[in-house]
């Protein structure tokens, strides 16, 4: 069997400078400025004059990246882009320029070294048309299985929109239902993190913020319905699921207390879409990315054995170690083991082990 | 041996429009309306011309919230106001006489039904001066054994600060050092939710934000070196640590791998505080308002048999059935059983089980 990473980032090895091309005023997007730190490449992500984060040849070199899967004992990387690259705030068509740019990097990536990466796009959600346009090209041109998207889409003000569009939003339904016609999978990732404003220290955002964002958007597409509109939808959340196995229980009786509040979209209770036996795992994916062995335990509980994919958040230092916290516990063997780190991936993604079979 | 609810509100049977008093031009004080609905008493908690919430006697008449614990086989509830009293945006001296009011009528319920309620006082912490006198007026004239506070300091218009203060802050600290110095207990509930404005729908931040409150009030108290600064300092957090206990292997490991973000006023990691074994509990407590018995049995790994109370959020359709959830569980009897139902919110306390033993 083989090992799969469903939750890595990629960047590209150079962009351009797209504050400049698109003639923003000031320089908001990032943008790659390459340099020697601490003695090694780095790319340092630059947004206007400061760095927003420095990454390593591990995040835009494919030489380095199979070498280190060599090392973890990792087959294939799921990868996609960096969170950030998402730019949603932009004018809809510069999003979807940028977004046809890492695209077809990614595309190019995995069609060098097809049996080790399987690419997932990036989409401009600020425009609903032009998402579903690059969705399809990730589908048709790209044979990209599926896309990345945020937990939600924050306001833009190009168009005008100065709130947030939650995943249940109706304007984004049409990008779902394409999704589900064109049998692309979905992987939600945190971003733009509720408070994070409010939370300036201790790296607030990423502990508190990331794990309410993923509850958030699990919540909205439940509630929304989505799930019982796109019967056929493939939809992983990342980091677990974030805030919401734990608090499934505060979210269930949310629903049945006040359903003038919950129940106004779907009637059908959340727990619905959790695991109800070995045979009937849960709706939807989540990743493993957990840290915890305990946490891990209660992953199994709720999305049940056939639903959690091994991520690893490669290559940057909030994720794991690839493969760790699953090979090292002693409970997970056998099918579970091939599960976790292989079929539940393939299956999220619509793809088969077999071809990716080192030969 | 009693049964004691460590998380319930109470409000006065009636209180001053506030807003009127203090001249604010817009009623943005809570201000009470009596009346009738659905052919029942109830209180509407208004705000300007909209209803916040409507409550029902057994938020504000002592006779029937006795009748009702009572029913529930509830000996003892340990009551405190609702967190929209709290009233932190208002100018600093209102705060203080709003606080001194619900104080003096929580010591008024109290002192009437001694051996059925415990009181916990709020304070105005916009301004920490201010807070500490109420403090020290709610331990020597009043003699409540703690406060509730809320799980952040929102921004104050009138004192100029435009920022969230955080339970970090070093201008809160002297609030902590006194609640020390006066072996007061706090109980830390969320409100003003981060993301409320951006989730308008569901009751996400009942659902979603709250949780994520609690989680950054730990992490704020946690990584702000609190429990390091004040040992005998006793802190309680609503609904089972939020988002906290799940997700603690990512704070971790947050403070593992990026120290310079998050280790730089605490240097002692984040599982320090919790469990280390049956004689060592965690460092705080938390309630026991989770809905899910398999998000209890995490709470008692993570934080020890000795440092959950039960709490049941009485009066509140979110809330649970007082003591359901723990009676109800077969794997918890005997000594386990006691310390959820009474000892433990009484060791918070600094109170004894034997000054409430029913005559």
């Amino acid at each position: 069997m083989i090992s799969v990473d469903l939750h890595t980032h990629i960047l590209p090895r150079d962009w351009p400078d797209f504050s400049e091309r698109f003639g923003y005023g000031r320089k908001r997007f990032i943008y790659p400025e390459h340099g020697h730190d601490d003695g090694h490449r780095c790319l340092r992500m630059m947004r206007g004059d400061s760095m927003f984060r420095r990454v390593w040849p591990n995040c835009y070199d494919p030489d380095v990246i199979v070498a280190e899967c060599d090392e973890n004992e990792i087959d294939v990387q799921v990868i996609c882009t960096v969170p950030v690259m998402f730019s949603y705030w932009a004018k809809p068509e510069h999003g979807a320029e940028i977004s046809r740019f890492l695209n077809d990097d990614i595309a190019n990536v995995v069609a060098k070294r097809p049996k080790r990466f399987i690419g997932l796009g990036t989409v401009p959600m600020q425009d609903t048309d032009l998402a579903i346009k690059e969705l399809r090209r990730c589908k048709e041109e790209l044979n990209l299985p599926g896309v990345q998207i945020g937990s939600h889409v924050e306001p833009n003000a190009f168009t005008g929109r100065d709130y947030d569009l939650n995943l249940s939003d109706p304007k984004l339904r049409p990008f779902f239902e394409a999704a589900h016609d064109l049998d692309m999978s979905i992987f939600v990732h945190p971003w733009e993190m509720m408070g994070h404003d409010q939370m300036g220290k201790y790296w607030l955002p990423w502990l508190v913020g990331m794990p309410a964002e993923t509850s958030r958007a699990i919540c909205s597409m439940i509630f929304g319905g989505i799930f019982e509109q796109f019967p056929n939808l493939r939809v992983c959340f990342a980091h677990g699921g974030g805030s919401f196995p734990f608090t499934v229980g505060r979210i269930e009786h949310g629903f049945n207390c006040r359903p003038d509040l919950v129940a106004i979209d779907n009637r059908v209770n959340p727990r619905e879409y959790l695991k109800k036996n070995s045979d009937e795992p849960a709706r939807f994916w989540v990743d493993s990315i957990v840290h915890d062995p305990y946490s891990l335990r209660t992953l199994f509980g709720i999305f049940g054995s056939k639903r959690i994919c091994m991520g690893s958040d490669y290559p940057f230092p909030l994720g794991e170690k690839p493969g760790e916290l699953i090979r090292g516990n002693p409970k997970i063997s056998g099918d579970s083991l091939d599960r976790l780190m292989c079929n539940n991936a393939m299956d999220f993604l619509g793809l088969s082990a077999k071809d990716y079979i080192q030969s």
